[in-house]
């Protein structure tokens, strides 16, 4: 299906400055992963167990996962830097602050599952991305991206190799450095025999569509708006709890059509892929806005929940109805797996043909940061990562940078 | 005199992510140091020729040096950063921006030096400094450093390896980050003689101090205080120039001597080392309360210039009478030694045996670059750098990250 030799492209530097391919390969690798995302509630560790040198014939196992608050302190920073109000010396800090963080969360994180880090071949870190403007979203300018924390630091703390700012080097050549975990599911999740749609819903909501025993070039995956942003950020303003659980609130109201009209004329939502986006276009400034006009129109905030979580639903359909396939077997992950709610708007929003399957990735919190594992365990072998078609970039690029 | 085996202490990794060392030393190498002080007017950029792989066995040659200002938007971007004025998407933007600028100045570079960049063995790049907060200006803290470049971005674009974030290993295992330059004076500027000391007299100044024959643990280093920074500033406000070319307008004025006895209230000179400052401690903002304070006493314009460049050269004066030798052989080095006024009063101040000789490094700018380059040849090499008894860190690191 792929020719192997154009996909073991290894960065073309004149001086090779990595593992010796071989001699990474030629065990298994244990890493762990380490995900932050845009809803800024805390950080997933995933201890990945990982073997394989080419595309689909590597393994991986998920060995451990656990979830760890942020400090108020920290919460707040980050709040303060998504929300472009930090300063110099306020994203200097929080950089620092998080690698202080993240090795104190990885030392407890192998204590409890009495994992040595001796044994630990490399730390894959996410960072925090504090700001994300690719090409396509400057008016064509060079773009940039931002993923804080100081691979320094936790490298000198921990006394592991940490891979980590995996977007910018994709974004530096034209690309949207994002979505990257479509490599991860065209290696596990893939199919010979039917079509697959993953859906991961964290903050914001993408998905990747892996038509039946498609190439890599086939991939398409994109972002499709929110994910959880939104319903989070009302429970947070309306409610004071930080997110709907099991999406009993939004059970409870009624959906409002002028409201959910209103929504769905985002233009983000018909886009044609590739597309990505952030907390820059679906913000807390423009959801306040929303409940203004929900107030000045006599909606009840329960219904708002209600609409807005109809809103989540809809877009990631329409987006597979416009761009993929309404009839794959679904695979949904992220924490708004846990929201019952929306996965049943989800599943009435997609009218899935009754033959396919709409399956729950297990435990769906932990899909990114083990995908993240995997994108480190192919930086140290030296594997590209990045998926032109899909991130739109110029150039196949081994993602990630290695701090020893 | 050193022992080479405690010396050669390589970062202990698990899985050692490091260019072989035995390859990497088996020939001359080539590497390019990217240098952008403080005073934000520019970016020095040397190559270098190593070889060698031992203490006091390296060979260092400056193949070629030059300088190009920053574009006006660029140096906006950094002087609001450096004030503590940037924001999230700013900082993000300046991160990227600085990569797509070096990038473009190292392929003009190359081509005027006609040196192919397929024989550039790694570029070695300092990064712009917004913000410098190491423990011991933290209130015991944990310390926290930025030096703003995309080291992803800047690998991807020119294919060569990019050794970066030299300081902030160091400042996460308690040390100041700084200063980082002594271990290239040990190597190349040290006597088996007489006591030597270097001058670098950039934004801010700092002194290396080295015994005769001493050894690398008898190394003192630190910064003395102001450099360039506050001459500069104040021929920017009163002047409209970008600096005091040759210490003319220094020449012509007077000193005041008011003036003189409150700059010398300065807490920082007197400080007893490791100690390290930055344009936090000696900014603009404090500049412009001294000129004000000149303006109400009616001192002239052209005194005020004549006065901070008499504290400056006291300022270094002071501190290696306080903690070093002023009878040691000076060389000075950094945009300050084309001062001659500055360099005159230096001589008066320090009051040197006139048996001690006072040398000027050639070309003066271009010593922190080529320092940098050979910190980039000793990180691909992965020898330790940084003496944990000049930046007061808990360890002994080959600093900085190698991006690929």
């Amino acid at each position: 299906v792929l020719n192997n030799k154009q996909w073991l492209v290894l960065n073309n530097c004149e001086f090779r400055l990595k593992v010796d391919s071989k001699e990474w390969f030629s065990d298994f690798r244990y890493l762990i992963g380490i995900m932050t995302g845009t809803s800024a509630d805390g950080v997933d560790i995933s201890l990945g167990k990982f073997s394989g040198s080419k595309l689909q014939e590597f393994t991986a196992e998920l060995v451990e996962f656990q979830s760890f608050e942020f400090p108020a302190s920290l919460k707040k920073l980050i709040e303060l830097a998504i929300k472009n109000e930090a300063r110099t010396r306020e994203i200097a800090k929080l950089n620092f602050d998080l690698a202080y963080f993240f090795a104190k969360c990885v030392r407890s994180f192998l204590r409890k599952a009495k994992f040595p880090l001796k044994k630990l071949d490399a730390v894959a870190v996410h960072g925090q991305t504090v700001w994300h403007q690719p090409k396509s979203n400057n008016l064509g300018k060079n773009g940039f991206t931002l993923q804080l924390v100081s691979l320094s630091a936790l490298t000198q703390l921990l006394k592991v190799p940490v891979v980590g700012d995996f977007r910018s080097k994709d974004v530096a050549v034209g690309g949207e450095g994002a979505p990257l975990v479509p490599i991860f599911d065209y290696n596990f999740l893939f199919s010979r025999k039917c079509d697959v749609i993953t859906i991961n819903i964290g903050g914001i909501a993408n998905i990747t569509y892996l038509p039946k025993d498609c190439k890599l070039s086939d991939v398409v995956a994109f972002d499709t708006g929110p994910g959880n942003t939104w319903i989070d950020g009302a429970m947070r303003i309306l409610f004071g709890r930080n997110y709907d659980k099991d999406g009993e609130t939004a059970k409870k109201g009624k959906l409002n059509k002028i409201l959910l009209e209103k929504l769905k004329s985002n233009p983000f939502v018909a886009k044609a892929p590739p597309k990505s986006t952030g907390r820059e276009e679906f913000s807390e400034k423009e959801l306040r806005q929303i409940i203004k006009f929900c107030n000045e129109n006599s909606i009840k905030d329960v219904d708002i929940v209600t609409t807005l979580t109809h809103f989540t639903a809809w877009s990631i359909a329409e987006n597979i109805k416009r761009f993929a396939n309404p009839n794959a077997n679904i695979i949904v992950s992220g924490g708004g797996a846990r929201n019952l709610f929306l996965l049943q708007l989800l599943k009435e929003y997609i009218q899935q043909n009754s033959s396919f399957e709409f399956k729950i990735f297990e435990p769906p919190e932990a899909k990114e940061s083990f995908a993240f594992a995997f994108l480190g365990y192919l930086r140290m072998g030296g594997i590209a990562s990045n998926i032109p078609n899909v991130t739109g970039a110029r150039e196949n690029i081994s993602l990630g940078i290695i701090a020893t």
